[in-house]
């Protein structure tokens, strides 16, 4: 599979200024069937340089700021994206942006929990409820599901599947980050089944363990390589997967 | 399966002031194999009339106050709970206390999902950490897994199974406490890993959909039969339902 987002007039990534999410912005950008308009946003934009950098010299990236647990940001962000791509509206949301903070049996604490839920299980939520105006809007265009279409792609983790939590599989211990990730794939799920009638693609998606921030640097892949990989997963995302939970190769895994 | 606590000498239940909870307390005290130990907890112990007419009559009822979500009510009752159990520590905590708010696509809050967040998956656990200390001190008797042992209940819900939220089992919609209940799930998961090294038990379990203040009166379970098979299933737990999802007849669910 290629990396195909020639149909896909838009796409939206939220926690574009660093690791897989501004990788996401440098692929796109930099692919020969790159989308016309690539939407990258930060919580603070200009604090983001590399993102600057690329937006400098490429005027399909529009960077926007983005707090995605913020309900202010979030409403400034949608009316500024309505006006970036207007009557073909929204194809492609990526919830990306997430934290993750240590929080083991030990050092767990309920704030570490409820902080870290809110980042990455709640603004997804939120930050899609809000975009759906114009997610509906690229919907109406009444394509094929997929990205030519509309589809909301949220960033989870095989560290959210509760079934795979066991043996080899429970070997990295985080209560906040696993629980909010499990919690992820549920909204999605719910997600896909309420926007299953506009034909709104709904997937969450395990990029692999990559060298970021938080990946840290003794991960296996490159941002390169996972992203070069989810790219193409997104790209070739039908209504089979509608609901589904898949890693970057395309394989499915359990919830 | 026999409801049959006769050799597990305490049991802890939590939000026992009405419902599921409630219902618990009853049945194990009228079992001819009841725990020598049962302990109430309610966050307003003082408004739970039918709680304190069942320990008025009955001295092997304990009923203490206990918020899950305040750290300061959860360290109290641990100190209560030390000297009622004493040397022997607590064989059994049931985490039942949990909250239900309407949370559809169009009316869930992010305040509805923090709320009901907090008081589903991070107090389960919060309280589970705080009573490890009496957990551990009833595993040290070194008894095979099991209630006679040490064990954790977190009651959950099949609303919980991303797997089982699809098609018909999506019918009931609650971003919340789907999301809260999965992440539950994975809190479980989490303490099951954790904790297997002393040989606590740790499971999920859901009790059926029951006619209480939560399950609403159209719910074809009566609290009594879903609590006596409930009873029955947490008598017969064994090692080999560490880590696991099943429902109060003893069926294994998909998470
Ligand atoms: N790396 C891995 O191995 C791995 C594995 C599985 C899943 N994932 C998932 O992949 C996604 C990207 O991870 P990553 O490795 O790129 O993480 P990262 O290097 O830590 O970057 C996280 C990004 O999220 C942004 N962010 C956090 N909170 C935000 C908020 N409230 N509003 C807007 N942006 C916010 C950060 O922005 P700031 O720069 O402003 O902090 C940053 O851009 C996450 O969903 C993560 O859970 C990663
Ligand atoms: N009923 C069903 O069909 C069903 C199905 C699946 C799973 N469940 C699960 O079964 C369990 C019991 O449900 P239920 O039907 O008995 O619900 P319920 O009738 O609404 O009772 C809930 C109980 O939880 C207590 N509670 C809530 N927040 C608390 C807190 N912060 N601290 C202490 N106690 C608190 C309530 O105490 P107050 O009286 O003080 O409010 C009450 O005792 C829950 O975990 C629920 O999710 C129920």
């Amino acid at each position: 599979m290629k990396i195909n987002f020639s149909k896909c007039h838009s796409v939206l990534i939220t926690g574009a200024s660093r690791g897989l999410g501004l990788q996401m912005v440098r692929q796109l950008l930099y692919s020969p069937n790159r989308p016309p308009k690539i939407i990258a946003t930060a919580r603070n934009p200009a604090a983001a340089q590399e993102l600057q950098e690329l937006a400098k010299s490429h005027s399909n990236v529009h960077v926007l700021p983005l707090d995605v647990t913020s309900d202010s940001s979030v409403d400034a962000a949608v009316q500024s994206v309505d006006s970036i791509v207007g009557t073909n509206g929204l194809n492609c949301l990526i919830n990306n942006a997430a934290i993750n903070m240590t929080s083991e049996l030990d050092t767990v604490t309920r704030d570490a929990m409820m902080k870290t839920y809110e980042s990455n299980t709640v603004a997804p939520l939120f930050v899609t409820k809000a975009f759906l105006p114009l997610l509906r809007r690229a919907a109406a265009e009444g394509s094929d599901m997929g990205i030519q279409r509309a589809a909301v792609i949220n960033v989870s983790s095989v560290l959210g599947s509760v079934q795979l939590n066991w043996g080899e599989g429970a070997s990295y211990k985080s209560y906040a980050y696993r629980a909010s990730k499990s919690a992820l794939n549920m909204v999605t799920r719910c997600l896909a089944m309420d926007l299953e009638a506009e034909k709104i693609l709904c997937v969450a998606l395990h990029p692999g363990w990559v060298r970021t921030d938080m990946g840290g640097p003794t991960a296996p892949l490159s941002p390169e390589e996972s992203i070069s990989s989810v790219l193409s997963v997104i790209s070739g995302l039908t209504e089979k997967h509608h609901g589904g939970y898949v890693d970057y190769t395309g394989k499915s895994l359990p919830w």
